[in-house]
């Protein structure tokens, strides 16, 4: 781990368990010791893996398979809404939020707002337009992601999921519909990227709190 | 030319000018004589390639690239409207209108009503929903088909355009949103496929005539 | 669940039991109650983990992985016939005729009539004329739809389904045979979407009821 | 050029003109002195940019871009037919006849019968059949190369074309539609491959008269 | 199953079994009865799945996943080579050989002679030219096709395979090898379609014996 | 044009003269009369088809194809850096400096720091970190996203350039590099999009303005 | 196998075991008998499947999935250096170090050195430049490839490794950037090919040995 | 330009004249003075453009588009070998070779050695083997890069051309080839990459002039 990231870039490099053995977490975890610790991509077969002592230190949420290790998260000061277009996308919307709740930021989820419903989404806009960042998380077609851009301010990060079938599988269709939208400022990360959304919008909340 | 078509399935053939030479152009509206032809994608140049006596005969648009050959389109009865988000969908659109109306239907227009201005596609929203069928076509991430089909009851039929650039470039972005959309009940055609979206526009107009 | 949608767009929402689990099934399953509800895309397995008692209330077709909750169907009036080349299309061609009957049609299934035995499908076609609207469903190189767009004036929908191995594997080779045809007025849904394919027949039949 | 191919695989070696500036060709012919060469993909520019004593040596044909250099080509003994959808694919089919002739077999062209007009290809059906070998050539969905072999039990050679726009466009489909057919015995090459097709279809002639 | 194809085609139906469930391939045999039947694909689990009487009457070979039904096969007059690099390619090399020996004709198998020892694919290329049509099988880069074709006189039929990792993972880019051939006089077939191969093998050698 | 934009959404909206005639945007400048506009991509042949009166009241920058229509822009405030690698890079580098600008804010530009000269990047970093928001533009391998986003605490947004051949044609290698990014908190726009960057980073400043 | 390699090319052939079964394996190794031999991609499930007198022959790296088969490699003379990212590399990396070390040369390898922590790369730089050969390993963006080769005067090999998601997915976008690097002198092999690039390095190491 | 790269890489930047403007080009030129400079992708329009002074200072080769400032090059020392198939690939081969020449080294080149006749390879095969490095240059299929590498122990840089149509066009069938070699020891670098080529070349040379 690259423990000095935060004085350089403001946030902590976070542990991705994907592609990384329990033993290799469990030795990651051993020598972060005290230092608190964001883990993501954990899946339940590999956190069954680790040693019970080890598990009994991990705050850890299936749905998003993340985990905090060390001490409670610090109280939130400000926050990013996270929206999304129902139940599939929710594992990636609640990484998102979980990755702002770490590091010290609100991350309310509004869902089941998608676009074949669109006046679902028109009664949460004021909600919606009362945050400085806005987190869409969208799958199949990605509509979310212009639709959110023409109706606010806000600053939108576009996280496509691989949720769809046929032409959607894997995300690229949403992914295209991000970058290709005609509604300019929109921002997007790769799929599936809830937790690289919530960081670009930490460091967004934070230009405001340098002031 | 398939002279037959028509009896066979309702439509006449159209002539498809890209791919071929003004001097087969030439010689296949002498064969077709006094019967009507539509004719799609002929260039400016091509057309000023044909004998004067033969363009004289033809009522061009440039805009949509389409000419009428023989008589004068039969009065309309029924239509489909058309839904374009801007400036640069406009020949797609008109080949889709001219194609209505060679064919004998109504085929209004309505465009700029594109999902960053979503207000605008509201106010039209009641005259977008007394036609049975609607032809929507939309180039960069396409969202205005998803939008289309969940705010009404009428027939959806998407016209990817090839307008955009990077990941949008070339259509398949659009297509992709068109296929993957949220919103069930979108049907695609091909990208720029304005006369084709018509013809099937046409195919459901007349399944009620057929009542 | 959007409850409101069949207000808007004359038909309910269906529940896509792909990427939820079966507890969110479940909930969505006890908030319907008494509203009827299909489900779509149910597999075997997730079925099987929902509570006896839920499980009973569902009418399930393994075949098409579609199940109904609530009432009986309404009876049937008119209907879409459903074409297809041979028996690993079937599970996708009855996601469509299962749609069909859910929402009050007839959805007749003629299976085995392939490109590669032409004749079979020239027997079968007055019988295929006879419905407004055709539902064609082929994999590998999707040949069938052209040859039917070509041989009846009803509305063609084509539905590339993700049959085949090397190039035709994932449905794309079947889908860019549909989009590009060169006999007009075949429209597409995304590939293996039966369920998206009748929604579009069952809104051009009601266009009919509606006069 | 590779004289000495002819000795090795049956058949002399072309000269494939496009990469190769005007210049080079003329060193080419100038080289190749009195033995026969069939050039391909010659441009009406290059050729117009060649010596005026060195095109007199050219029977140049401007649809399929091809020339023969030498000697009038051997009377034809037996051939391959070569069928196409329409006006679009003409100079490609060209190619694979010109190949035929100038290798000394027949290269008949039966054009118009495309998969859209499906009883204009019924009524050349006998005719096709005649022959040992089928030299198809389409664009677009390339439906025409399935529905051709399940009609015949000659061999058939699929040579998809670059005909087409949006999916179809650079003949990607057309492609798949070959290698991907339902009909088992479709051999394909590569797009706009007029000459290969032919080069194939005088090996496989061959094999007859070796006998 | 099209009991008619081989009148009118001259090669009888097979089963491609995947797709389909061990009922609906039991099914089809029953159906079968006394006429011979050539199945592919059909893996060793559904096998075991068959009814033992069912299975007692299939002479299974589980490297190429294919059986026969019903009679002995012909005795063997003429014959294809079946050219192959090594281990990998094995499973589609033998589905070629098995067909061609179902339909009574040799199929004798060279295996490892790839491009990287180029020395051993010249020590058998007398016998390799005896044959009047080679099918070559191969993977990765499949330089095999070019390097036979620019060898021999006979017709080289392409079986890319899905052997190799990385770029090569799913056969595309030996596809595209065949395909794009320097050497004329190679045709292709769909990837791992050792079948489609065999039988194109197989109309090829019956032009002679129609003679 | 949508002239409520500003309204909503904090911008207005820009003339994107890509896809519409010089016509068209002629009659969009008249109905903009007094107000102020920014036009993007228009290219020096279309502006020099202009009416003569209408070009003088245009400010246009022929390397980055933009120009300003109405007042001179209003002081400026804040502003965010644009970094990028070479020559190449500065038709979109100062797209993005000079939507900036229009807007009001400042847009210094720091060329020539690519990561193939690493000190030189090194050298500037100070001054890079001293803004809040960076948009760095990058072709080829777009590896300049990684290292900015490794380096400091600012929003990195990151604008993949159409710069290079081969697998970088186009853009897809440098857009895909910024996705994939393994430093967290690089955004992506679309490739070629400076003006669509400049939005987002006029939204992130303002953000710190609303305080 | 191919006995003969090792005079033709200097490296003697290694035993790819995906795509060969655990019998196959067997038979070669057999077959080698007191040969040396290097296995590579062999998972820990096959070799449990070899007969216990043949695995205790083996000297099997789980990680790497590489066996020694025969004597001890030779003692080391000179080497490569491996430089990756992190811990998601180390198999693909260790391949590599195996690999050199099979075949007599060193293989040390530094992890943990990626973009995203610049300065811990540039505390290495000076070993990583005592090295002529550098091997580097990375997935995601590949940003690593192009950094490296702007900073030292070696030999540079990219492996680009299929570590990733979305986007990054098999590693195309690390393999587009190490093509594309704007770092002249970066030479490539296949995704996750740690093997090839070894096998290359020694070429280059021998170079300087046969002087 | 970045002078200082010599001294940090061992090879001078070169200058790349695509994308940018003659007027820029010539700013370069004036910056450079007396120092060399070799400048890549300079078409004869743009050499055309520079002010006559300027152009009187390079050594222009058009066929490779590569020109010399400042000094004649270094007489050379020792070099690589070039190896092509054709007329076509020889402005990529002589890039390479022109870039060996400009750093001080040999490149002769050895074209017509294509795989379709392969016994011309083979009457050069001593000649090549005695040369350290084989850079080779293919379009089409690239089937040359696997031959070559199974026939030498050289180090083979593989230069894929964009040579070719259909699914070979713009050189990613020859890229893949490269990349997917059977054979061991192939480096590839970017389509139509003969400088990069040639600069990896001189990096292996130079290792043994350091010993």
């Amino acid at each position: 781990m690259d423990w000095a990231r935060e004085q350089r870039t403001g946030l902590a490099e976070a542990l991705m368990c994907e592609g990384k053995t329990a033993g290799q977490i469990d030795g990651i975890l051993a020598e972060a010791g005290e230092r608190r610790l964001l883990l993501t991509r954990l899946s339940a077969e590999k956190l069954a893996s680790l040693p019970a002592s080890r598990r009994s230190g991990l705050d850890y949420d299936s749905l998003s398979r993340t985990a905090y290790w060390g001490e409670t998260p610090p109280a939130a000061a400000d926050g990013a809404v996270i929206v999304c277009a129902g139940t599939s996308d929710l594992p990636i919307a609640r990484e998102a939020a979980r990755t702002l709740v770490f590091f010290g930021h609100h991350g309310p989820l509004i869902a089941d707002v998608g676009v074949a419903g669109l006046w679902r989404l028109m009664e949460r806009l004021e909600e919606i337009r009362s945050y400085p960042v806005v987190i869409a998380v969208a799958g199949m077609e990605g509509a979310l992601f212009s639709v959110l851009a023409g109706l606010t301010a806000s600053v939108v990060i576009a996280v496509p999921s691989a949720v769809g079938y046929g032409v959607a599988a894997g995300g690229q269709a949403a992914l295209h519909s991000a970058l290709a939208s005609c509604a300019p400022g929109v921002l997007t990360v790769n799929i599936d990227n809830g937790f690289g959304a919530a960081c670009s919008a930490i460091k967004i909340l934070r230009l405001r709190r340098d002031l």
